[in-house]
């Protein structure tokens, strides 16, 4: 291994998301990967992004890239499945020494491994679930799968207030799930694999669970995205060997509400003080 | 009336919010000033204000405000709290020569009128709720008054995603309440008027009037800043005298979202090919 090599693998990782959802991706990494250095780059100024264009998803995308590169990053992890949609190609064309992961791949590969009938449901964001990304991204490795798609936003508000079980909130998840649960059992198969396409859906993961019930299997995308991370780094000896890394936090907004919503996702410390607040626009984009 | 006036009342009024809340103020100008043209400003690029801080609402409130004086409006209404608790001063300052209006201010008059026993909630988003402009406003003209604000961000996305009434969405309103309403019961005198302190709320209405029983008035902000509106203009002979107006609406980002979601707030005909994408953030601000 050259020194040159072993500087690179000194280097931390980014993440970046539109807000706070990424911090499950960030809550993944630190577990499966703790001697990595993690810098965390959540965009609250103009968060969220499930709402929005795809054109404009792709700048504010390009400068928060440029913020994390000019940190000395050795790979970026796209922490949002909106900006994964639809920013992980135009980010490696410009950016091509750069080592770009976004969730929606990891996460459609491990549906395929995780459907035994082929009938796979997607539950994300309105833009997420309209640009077809996970569809485009599971018909890909299993064309012959029957794909069912449904936006769920208002699971981004539950998981941000902290309503993440209890009866109330399962009653609210049955009747967001109810398209899909119907279109479902209107098929002949029956979807046996859900993916959670939203890095805030994790938090809801069990009250999800228990309203469809242990026949269908969920798949965690922050989960899978830090498996693919790890593997990559190890793949290309990257691996950073110190034994704990340092977690470090940008926000373009509001660093106080940040610290506050952080411990619905990450595990963590998250001290208001460690939050650095910068101004991302200026990249232009 | 000189010919200069005449001119001035044939002007349209701007209305600006963050998003598609400040509807509801739309449709109350539209229901109490039919003569009026108005155009609709609603900055779905970076929508919701509530979580950003008061540096960032002040400059965007800066640049949405230049757009609409460049549509040469009368007067322009903030149909946003969290822009109506922070911008309005800095507004008037940097545009000496414009009727800027808020809904703070009416909603706070309307609701030191409705009480009975100067005990008033307040129900708005969280920066709302922390930068007190309703407490202010409220004590300034009844320095006696108790009052109770709590956040509920959940509403938001409940109006958005057209969840207004039915038993799950009267559970889920009980429970946002539940500390308001328990800490009203726990006072001497108990509320006896709430005020829907966020654009979005009025659409909650049923729900929230059901919740708190008919003893609690609520005062709907969208109502009253309309009705401030009217009042404004009547006495700077600056109303619009013909049969019916139009309306116009801008948007920073997806059009299409914006008329599907438009319905819930207003009662009017939005479609998709009037509304216009503009971006204001090239002035700076």
């Amino acid at each position: 291994m050259s020194a040159a090599s072993i500087d690179e693998s000194k280097k931390p990782i980014g993440v970046f998301d539109s807000g706070v959802g990424g911090l499950t991706v960030l809550n993944e990494l630190k577990k499966q990967l703790p001697g990595e250095d993690l810098i965390y780059l959540g965009d609250t100024a103009r968060v969220p992004y499930g709402t929005k264009s795809a054109l404009s998803v792709t700048r504010y995308a390009r400068q928060a890239a440029q913020t994390l590169v000019d940190r000395d990053i050795k790979l970026l992890v796209l922490a949002c499945n909106t900006v994964s949609a639809v920013a992980v190609e135009p980010l490696q064309v410009a950016l091509p020494n750069l080592l770009v992961v976004g969730v929606v791949e990891p996460g459609a590969e491990a549906s395929c491994k995780a459907t035994r009938n082929g009938h796979i449901g997607v539950i994300a964001t309105e833009s997420t679930v309209s640009n077809q990304a996970y569809q485009r991204a599971i018909l890909t490795r299993r064309p012959d799968a029957t794909i069912q798609a449904q936006a769920c936003s208002l699971f981004v508000a539950l998981a941000e207030e902290g309503w993440h079980d209890g009866d109330l909130v399962e009653q609210i998840v049955a009747k967001c799930l109810s398209p899909i649960i119907k279109a479902s059992s209107n098929s002949l198969t029956g979807m046996d694999t859900l993916v959670l396409g939203c890095t805030h859906f994790p938090a809801l993961k069990a009250s999800i669970s228990r309203v469809l019930g242990g026949d269908v299997a969920l798949v965690d995308s922050a989960e899978t995205t830090a498996r693919y991370v790890a593997g990559l780094l190890s793949d290309r000896a990257l691996l950073n060997e110190q034994s704990e890394g340092q977690v470090q936090f940008m926000v373009t907004d509001g660093p106080e509400r940040f610290a506050r919503v952080a411990p619905c996702f990450f595990s963590g410390s998250v001290e208001p003080s460690a939050i650095e607040l910068v101004d991302i626009q200026h990249f232009g984009g």
